[in-house]
């Protein structure tokens, strides 16, 4: 098996990123951050259709960012947690962009990420990727109706109501065009393979996706790069799972702790919000990348990052089947690039011929 | 939009391919090209568990042929119709490769195709794709109970019990040591649009997938490509897709039906089955190009096809809340590359430093 990360042939920037989510995550800690919130209905009179809403919405913000059309996009990677994905296909229609269902469960964000990045560096320029979750629609369909009032136990997390969309370009000249001081680059994936420790409890996510995470940081670890610089983000693991990675780890003689953060714990304030364990979906990691993330980056707060989406396998059959909750990991390395050295790369471009 | 089919950087061959299927598909047409087909339970308690099951023989069987071991892949991209693509993870888990899941509906086996060509010409040597369906998991999934005995239209299509596996590879000493006299090689990848005619009837996905397989084919042709030689395949669009998908062409002035099949005509015999406009389902275009398109390109009886897989995507929550059936087609083009050729190509690569 690959033990190495995977390097893109070509250098992959975020050109942009676009962020929209509903009430509860506008009142958390990083609310500000976000482009765009509205009430959880965005006008909309199913859940199911006010998630696509947020898709739809997440990258007409990432396309005005790059001051870009959906014409000038060559692909589209998008996925969600609603059975057959509908949300993606419904919120993404209207753009006439070549699409790429995916469903990595909440580890969609970095799976989008990683094969953006093959592609741009492959065979096409610009690639964006969606990925969205809503508290009411994954609720009902995973667990309990909402109306129902299901008591949640303290290992339950909450899933975010929210959409990231972001925009990938392989060419110098976007990177220079959207960047600020600094331009997040892509600059090493490894992608997860799914592991399962036989977790059956639905109401413990982060149990069943933190041995993924786990054994995706182990390998690229193992494979003597250098992350002494990097902050490790991972996507959705919550209070419990961040503490059992944390502990499988240290097992292993590798302390992370002190250099890691976990998207679904810095989404809601956990004393005040009742997001129990943190906030969880392919929506949870996709914003807090979106709004925070590449955004120090942007602006030199962070120089670099080990970003994990992770992600649990399951349905409301097989969980009802007894079936276990396998997990998965996807690892994207990103780091900020100087703009001004981007520009002296880009030197010999003639104007207007990279666009 | 990219009006251009993508060419992968490097040379991509499917070097190996596995099919696995029912007992009807095995009554079929095509029931003496598959590798492997069991009573539809596969000795599992569960219809999901036998799908999952047909994955892990396909991509079993896929491995054998080429000679390898799991470790030796690179990539695993798998998907299926379950909810929350659950017979691809079930099924796959067992193998230690990173794992990407996909969902483009019945479209997932050109989808993975696509994206297996990009990674291996981008960023890894090997890929796997898989993917499956069952008629039993699909029925209760989708529409009724099976033992419900629901009437069906004659615009319905059966979904095919099966799985497909596929191995490719940018290496030509691969390529060398699993061909026949000829190599599955694919040359042109062009990924496909969203399209939504307003089709709401579940029980026709022929007609929502339809539009999208000529809008597929009309972009593919309209970028000048040379076609001539090729004879197109599309997946699933059963009697009724294709009859749709000739006059939509022929209103465009394209006569296509002479040199067009569809995978879901082949693999039933539609005068004795019970399968009304065709078989349907991811496993039915990636059984039939493992089984039978692949072969004869391998054995030269066959030197070119644009194999368009087709996609609907709806659930049963959607349909009852009246939403359209958006429909999808990726298009690859596959064609026998001569062994002898890429013999000569690989000339000076020394022996095993390419293993």
């Amino acid at each position: 098996m690959q033990q190495k990360p995977f390097y893109p042939e070509k250098r992959v920037f975020i050109i942009s990123a676009g962020s929209v989510v509903g009430q509860k995550e506008k009142k958390g800690p990083l609310g500000a951050l976000f482009d765009f919130s509205g009430d959880d209905r965005f006008g909309k009179d199913t859940w199911e259709k006010s998630e696509a809403e947020m898709q739809r919405l997440a990258l007409g913000i990432a396309l005005r960012k790059a001051e870009l059309m959906d014409y000038e996009i060559d692909l589209l990677f998008a996925g969600d947690l609603i059975n057959q994905c509908l949300s993606s296909a419904f919120g993404l229609m209207g753009y006439r962009v070549p699409y790429l269902g995916l469903f990595g469960a909440c580890s969609t964000c970095a799976e989008g990420l990683l094969l953006a990045s093959a592609s741009v560096s492959a065979m096409c320029r610009r690639a964006a990727v969606v990925t969205s979750s809503h508290f009411c629609s994954a609720e009902r369909q995973f667990r309990y109706p909402v109306e129902y009032g299901g008591q949640r136990p303290p290992t339950a997390q909450w899933t975010v109501t929210g959409a990231g969309a972001f925009i990938l370009s392989s060419s110098p000249r976007d990177a220079v065009r959207c960047g600020s001081e600094y331009v997040p680059e892509i600059t090493e994936l490894m992608p997860g393979c799914l592991v399962d420790r036989g977790i059956t409890d639905a109401a413990n996510m982060g149990a069943a996706m933190a041995p993924a995470a786990a054994d995706t940081i182990r390998r690229y670890l193992d494979s003597g790069v250098d992350s002494s610089s990097a902050l490790f983000v991972t996507g959705d693991l919550g209070a419990e799972g961040s503490a059992i990675l944390h502990d499988l780890l240290r097992a292993d003689g590798i302390e992370l702790e002190a250099r890691h953060t976990d998207c679904g714990l810095r989404v809601y304030d956990r004393t005040e919000s009742d997001a129990h364990a943190g906030g969880s979906g392919c929506g949870c990691s996709a914003t807090v990348l979106a709004a925070e993330l590449l955004e120090k980056l942007r602006l030199g707060q962070m120089p670099d990052i080990v970003f994990l989406a992770t992600g649990a396998f399951m349905n409301a059959l097989a969980v009802n089947q007894g079936q276990s909750i396998p997990g998965i990991a996807h690892l994207i390395r990103i780091k900020a690039a100087k703009r001004c050295d981007l520009i002296e790369e880009k030197g010999g471009v003639p104007d207007g011929a990279d666009r």
